[in-house]
């Protein structure tokens, strides 16, 4: 396979846009990727879209790539639309990857978009059970309005309007910090810091949907979601898109002095009783692509859809040993300035994210910080980094989990 | 980039399955599939599953493929979700050859599955809407709704319950019949002729949806849905499924002796003002990649989505030069038995058009020939075929046409 590099990279800042159109945020996000790469239009030869749910959140049911890039100009090329619940653009880019590293294309755009903030809360609600079986949701859904008035006044919000809706995928994430509590000795002190740190480096970073900072008295003082999780240690719903330029080595010097390449992408789904978890099996493929092991790896932005999350994926990726993952943050290893900082833009509690473009934005920070253009959060002297995205869930099994490794 | 092979390839019948689910769907024609290529479900190394509207009809968002191919008991395997309306499963083929392609896995599952038939008769209309701009879409529908009360009585249904529902694409397919004609004295009766023989070819195949023959006078004899176009000149919807196992050519060997090999694979979208329309695009790139010209084909699988359109695609496909299509059906050049047989599954008229099954469809068809396996239909001789399949409309342009050719 051919050497691939990400020669531009581009996206909105993420929030809460009630009058702004998927087709407005791809629009800009992918204006910034090609003036970052110093293309026009006309240049990618492929495009490659990721959404999760613009189906159910805007109605546009199919060729999502074709509404957004036509209507901005971006005509005839091949546009491959794709889906992978909150993986969805580390997909996308995967895809992209692979049609320049196989040689069919130089040059390929890859896009990820989302709108989960919308009028009508029947529908964001909706958006919550998106990402698993809707015959097993509609379940869940039926035990989880018994819990809630059973438990009526207690439970409150995340992902949404407090005590109003939240994510199914919360309880899961609470459950999973509890069994890490349980296994490990990891504290609820810890599962705070994690929060403290992100939603500090979303502070430092203009593209964070939210920018506040917290002590931990004040991460724990916010509403409980579910035991140990509160509402400051979940990431939030949002909007927001996000692209990026890759091209194959022999064409990368017309475009860039500053190229990041893409030495390992990797997508896992489920289980698999020969292997290791999902992350660990999406992990060891893209290490052995890149050919480094974790130590090798000086910056990673991960999927802490909740901060218990992130200390799980320390293991996971072999960022430390298996229940190492409370000392790390302790040690404040993962802070900017660590050992190995992890989610310098603030990751997704405090960058915000917006379910399809979640993958791309990560990205996005890797190519600033090895690029040293992180501004005030960045990582002296990265070289090499690695995104890690996880989607869906179905059969209580992580659906999807994208694993790319870069450097310069 | 690598040779690749289909090596087995399976599909459900298509029709009208109320009581069957999306999983049950793909689970026979996956089964199938693995069966033809005497594999068992542990040995596919990545899935790729094309499916266009699952969310708007049975309310599955996303990772559609996680939660058929899971249920199945295929664990384990990256697994992408792609669509691209109509051609969303030639789309996840061109996906599955490029991952085997590129010297990423060996051996890869590409499927296609739809339901269209929905209890819910809103949802059910909604699906014709589903492959374009839904703005624009509410803007036609308006426009529709205010021209059938115009012309009350006369416009009947099609794709749908006679007189109840009916996609907004027969008009655009009707209007560009009515173009062809006024362009080159293409005639009315040629376009029933095209659809007397695709009906014919689907009585020929147990997978035909619809297996009666009918005469021109039959067929004139249907109701109208917009002039030229007659009811049984028209694509119905349906339900079903169909797959494909792809595997490299070091492989082959291991799981048969008579793989169909994949020469050309290619995609297009839109306009592009540089290049002549979509399709010839994608022929373009295909034939390109394979080394061949239109006159090497042998037989042909193309998207008659409405009659007429097979006679345009003749044109579109090199198969006779621009204006001569009628001539070709007219000269029986098309029919099996002809020069170059076309549809001989009996075509999206006959065999049916159940959106994301569609492209996956069309090459069971071809490997079915390409073997000498297609029984009464068989094309004697048959070494070299070609598939094209068109989806989604944004802007009056094609969203998506995706051409395939397969050699033994």
């Amino acid at each position: 396979m051919r050497e691939v590099a990400i020669v531009g990279a581009g996206m909105t800042r993420f929030g809460k846009y009630m009058d702004r159109s998927l087709k407005d945020l791809a629009r800009e996000a992918v204006d910034a990727a090609l003036e970052s790469a110093r293309i026009d239009k006309s240049t990618p030869q492929v495009a490659i879209v990721g959404n999760a749910a613009a189906g159910l959140a805007v109605g546009q049911e199919c060729v999502r790539a074709q509404v957004v890039l036509r209507e901005m100009g971006i005509e005839g090329i091949p546009m491959i639309n794709t889906e992978n619940a909150c993986a969805s653009s580390s997909t996308a880019l995967q895809l992209a990857w692979l049609y320049v590293a196989s040689g069919m294309y130089d040059v390929a755009l890859a896009v990820g978009m989302e709108k989960t903030y919308l009028a009508d809360k029947a529908k964001q609600f909706a958006m919550f059970t998106a990402g698993i079986d809707v015959e097993l949701a509609q379940k869940m859904i039926t035990h989880m309005k018994a819990a809630a008035e059973k438990a009526a006044g207690v439970a409150t919000g995340q992902a949404g309007e407090p005590g109003k809706s939240r994510s199914v995928f919360m309880d899961i994430y609470a459950a999973g910090a509890r069994a890490h509590m349980a296994r490990y000795g990891t504290t609820k002190e810890q599962f705070v810091k994690v929060a403290v740190k992100n939603h500090y480096n979303g502070s430092l970073n203009p593209h964070a949907q939210y920018r506040e900072r917290y002590s931990a008295e004040e991460i724990v003082a916010s509403p409980l979601v579910a035991e140990p999780l509160h509402r400051l240690m979940c990431a939030p719903i949002g909007d927001g898109a996000a692209a990026a330029v890759l091209v194959a080595a022999h064409r990368v010097a017309q475009y860039t002095t500053k190229p990041v390449w893409i030495c390992g992408s990797a997508i896992a789904s489920g289980t698999d009783s020969r292997t290791p978890g999902i992350t660990e099996r999406a992990a060891k493929t893209a290490y052995e692509m890149a050919g480094i092991g974790p130590e090798d790896i000086n910056v990673a932005e991960v999927h802490d859809a909740t901060s218990p999350a992130e200390i799980i994926l320390y293991e996971e990726l072999g960022l430390c040993a298996p229940g190492e993952g409370g000392r790390l943050i302790d040690e404040g290893a993962t802070e900017i300035g660590g050992r190995i900082p992890v989610n310098t833009s603030g990751g997704l509690l405090a960058k915000g994210h917006p379910v399809g473009a979640t993958g791309i934005a990560q990205l996005y920070e890797l190519f600033l910080q090895l690029r040293g253009e992180a501004g005030d959060r960045q990582v002296q002297g990265a070289k090499v980094g690695l995104t890690e995205n996880g989607g869906g869930m179905v059969r209580g099994e992580a659906a999807a989990a994208s694993v790319h490794i870069l450097s310069i």
